[in-house]
């Protein structure tokens, strides 16, 4: 384990319900003595992997759950995130993680870049519907919601107990970091570039996303066959789940989980579908599909460390 | 005051925020002594305010908070309310509630029902663009999230803190019953049939409602058009207001007050305009709305008692 | 799995949480098929096992979650339960399951009382320290907090969210039915009649119970006696962890775990010192510290089922 | 209105809730024109007002909302707050502003030393009690619990909502810089050194605080006579409130307003006393008992400003 301002501390002081473990103190970087390590995880702010990373022994199986490398178009990639891309070479060869739907490629990937959690959110069931021609690509809103962690540690005002509690509110509209992640993977999955409408908002609670999803049917379509596509797609998936028709997807049992679970419902307005899917954005939009992916690298049993039942209440 | 199960009671003993207050017991309706009263507000369950308003003297003001009287068309509430409607003919004299959009009517009005929470908030916003045709009323669709107190204080296992603490989810999706009360306010500022697609979320948090619009522009038009009507048509009122370019409505910042904050951001899919609109439920969405709608029957100062800032944090 | 109202129901309509889990449907008790079962948590209402008891198998071994079996005295047991023990007999037999402290008697026992929480919380830092009279027996003050999951998912007023959240109050002033039990197990430690006051209080978390205990050092101890105590007594526990000088317990730290962190502080005023002790009162206060004890009574290694690491945030 | 790092903003800007507020823009202190100003409210950081109020105009009334000028003792002051005393003449003239014990001192002041919040909630039941020899100043035990907007604004990991929400911690044991302002508090109503036990709490929740406090009753004593003596000394009070012989106290009662209630209990240890007491932490633990402290040095009437009703929920 590394560190960076904590670097010397042990882990118990740094997350104190971890005090009980027996674990090693954080090291440096520059001080890992990277010899008997097969893999690693990179959770380092966005611009910094793309660096840190050339310095790695190239036998190191890499999974980065920032930003860095999760957009195939570098001049995408800079114009989001406003800096010049610093490892373009390596970019060509990352496989970008999005489990369930790229898992024979990430299997053979060296890096894999861990996706974000609203598109994690947002692909997993639109990926699908969108293959199998069964909605529109056009005019796909999307209303998502996230817990406050999602944010991080840092200390921010905008984050303080008192500024989040008893309170929401809509954020980075139309120009969150995330929409072209999104839309590069709605675009793969339509093969044609597909723009979306993104409005995220931050919830009074640590844990849990949701996204409420509004389209439009292609010609003929109607809800039950978006959910019986999505059951299809699944149904040998252990983390991603549909739930039966009506039951409705709470984020409060996907907590500390890895699941995703999914629902589709029929509009008031004929020709259109409500979907929602809901997962613990710190587990399947962030660290849960980061191992789910390096177990698959590494060729473990996907599940493995993975077995955490969401925790109610 | 009255009451029910709790006839006989100190408002301290049932709503303990008020023990300081110097107030009289409640009584049982049928020994309230209305001789020197000059109105009411009917807070009773659905169904029950069209019974009990029979019995009043006919000369009493009325502000019903129920939804017994806010549909126009006695089939509409039939078909939402599950029940036949009991007092049709009184039906006929009664002026909705929406203060800033029917003040004329209101002030002459002797029974007012007063709107529901997510009708106000969404409702503020729409009806002065809709009737400048900027936008259309087709493919409306309108994300809403509340805090649980609009549930109101009974004792159901969904309304818990440990159900609802750390969660949200999505309820009566496209059936809820603030739905035909949305329409009839948008098909009368349309002239036209206006159908809408209406989610509302449960948040974890007591006060506060957001409703997120999605909305297609009118030919021709941008959102800082939609944003110069709503400053426009709002620049008299006290409680509605309208943010600068780029400020966005937090619910927290109308906790406890009878303000709603609106604002418009344009969408990144051309054409498309996001409307966010906050209030607190309970007060411009309730009791507040109530209060202002009484001060203008009674011939009062509109803002008598409605001076409260918002609370934060 | 029994359930009674809600007998027929599949595990995931009641907690949809499970819902990815292969569970058996919930059944009535008197439906159960105990033949291949060798053993059963009862958590029932108190009053409820000690009826239900008798008509199981005497080959069951069992832990019962509710109070029926905590107080050894019956009297006791009548006088704040206020009702008749039905199961006097079988009380003798039953083993308190306190485990870190009756682990031995536990192992042998076919009937288990696991501890309530409260009593959980204080007795695993006091009784080492009065069994080595460090600390005096009298006046010894106990403020406990506790989040509201206690309390069950009983649909009652005083536990909606509403109510909860953000603000906090002390209940049931002395009067707690957790304090005989709490009694019992201090007297046993200092073979003499001890008698504490003991004030619970809600706090606005779902789980989480921290007691703060303020207490008489005997003549010529000081506060670092009591952690050296501590330490000594739990060095070879996996669940009990005394912290290092000065760091604080919390209980987010325990959050989904069967973790007891416990410290002790000087007091300001000399010869006292506070006692800080920190559960997940759902796990160690509860389902946990019951796995525990089967764990024990089956000769199944004892942290089975146990090794959920604390979830943060 | 004079700000330091925010200076030249809108009052909007920095809290939203007051946008529709029609009040000037912030200005740096030395750009402030005090020409046409009666009073101030000094709400810095402790260390400042003793240097920034000898610049001040020495015909204004101060209220210092600060720590700088609590202790009448300089050396407890530099004990406490590790720094030196700047302003110790001006030490000598400032009152300090527990409304309801010293009003006749604060009506003559022209500086006001306003009360720290837990020493307010602590005193306020106490010094009566102790004036009166019901209590023993000996051995008290108090366990206060806080909201989290008693730390202020500044961005510290600690405060973050993922830090706080869910969980609680004692924080400062003994060491809290609140103790030597209690402490002489209770010093003067027993006319000799008392020294207090003091265990603060961190809630996860905005506003509210409460004391519980353990004491030992006089000989002869019992818990209500202290009931008796509150409600006595406390019955012409507007805003502080004895509750009924066994209703509880609840922060949430006092949200967003300037009330303290007050209850006692009996122990179960004979010869001990519980008493409660709660309060907004940021109301009658900071600006509503300063503005009620600058309406008696005004000559005001003492509630102007604080009709405020407590918000429930």
């Amino acid at each position: 384990m590394t560190a960076d301002r904590k670097a010397g501390q042990s882990i118990g002081s740094v997350f104190p319900h971890l005090v009980s473990q027996d674990l090693p103190k954080m090291v440096a970087i520059k001080d890992a003595d990277f010899s008997d390590v097969d893999a690693v995880f990179c959770c380092l702010p966005h611009g910094t992997t793309q660096e840190i990373i050339k310095g790695l022994p190239k036998s190191l199986k890499i999974v980065d759950l920032s930003a860095d490398f999760r957009l195939r178009d570098i001049s995408e990639y800079e114009e989001w995130y406003g800096q010049a891309h610093s490892a373009p070479e390596l970019q060509k060869e990352v496989v970008y993680g999005l489990t369930e739907i790229l898992r024979e490629e990430i299997k053979g990937a060296r890096v894999v870049a861990n996706p974000g959690c609203y598109p994690t959110s947002v692909q997993l069931p639109l990926v699908p519907l969108i293959k199998a021609n069964l909605i529109e690509s056009k005019n796909i809103i999307i209303d998502s919601k996230s817990g406050v962690s999602g944010a991080g540690r840092g200390a921010k005002e905008a984050n303080l107990y008192t500024e989040i509690a008893e309170g929401i509110y809509s954020y980075g509209v139309t120009r969150h970091r995330h929409v072209p992640e999104i839309e590069q993977g709605l675009s793969d999955a339509a093969n044609s570039k597909v723009t979306v409408s993104f409005t995220p908002h931050l919830m009074p609670m640590s844990r849990g996303m949701q996204s409420t999803i509004y389209v439009e049917l292609a010609a003929g379509v109607n809800f039950k066959d978006l959910n019986q596509q999505l059951k299809l797609s699944y149904e040998d998936e252990e983390f991603v789940v549909v739930l039966e028709e009506g039951a409705v997807p709470r984020t409060h049992n996907t907590q500390g989980s890895n699941f995703c679970f999914i629902n589709v419902f029929p509009d008031r307005i004929p020709g259109r579908a409500i979907i929602i899917s809901v997962i613990d954005n710190l587990v399947k939009g962030a660290s849960g599909q980061a191992l789910q992916n390096l177990n698959l690298m590494m060729g473990f049993p996907e599940n493995t460390g993975l077995l955490y039942q969401p925790l109610f209440p």
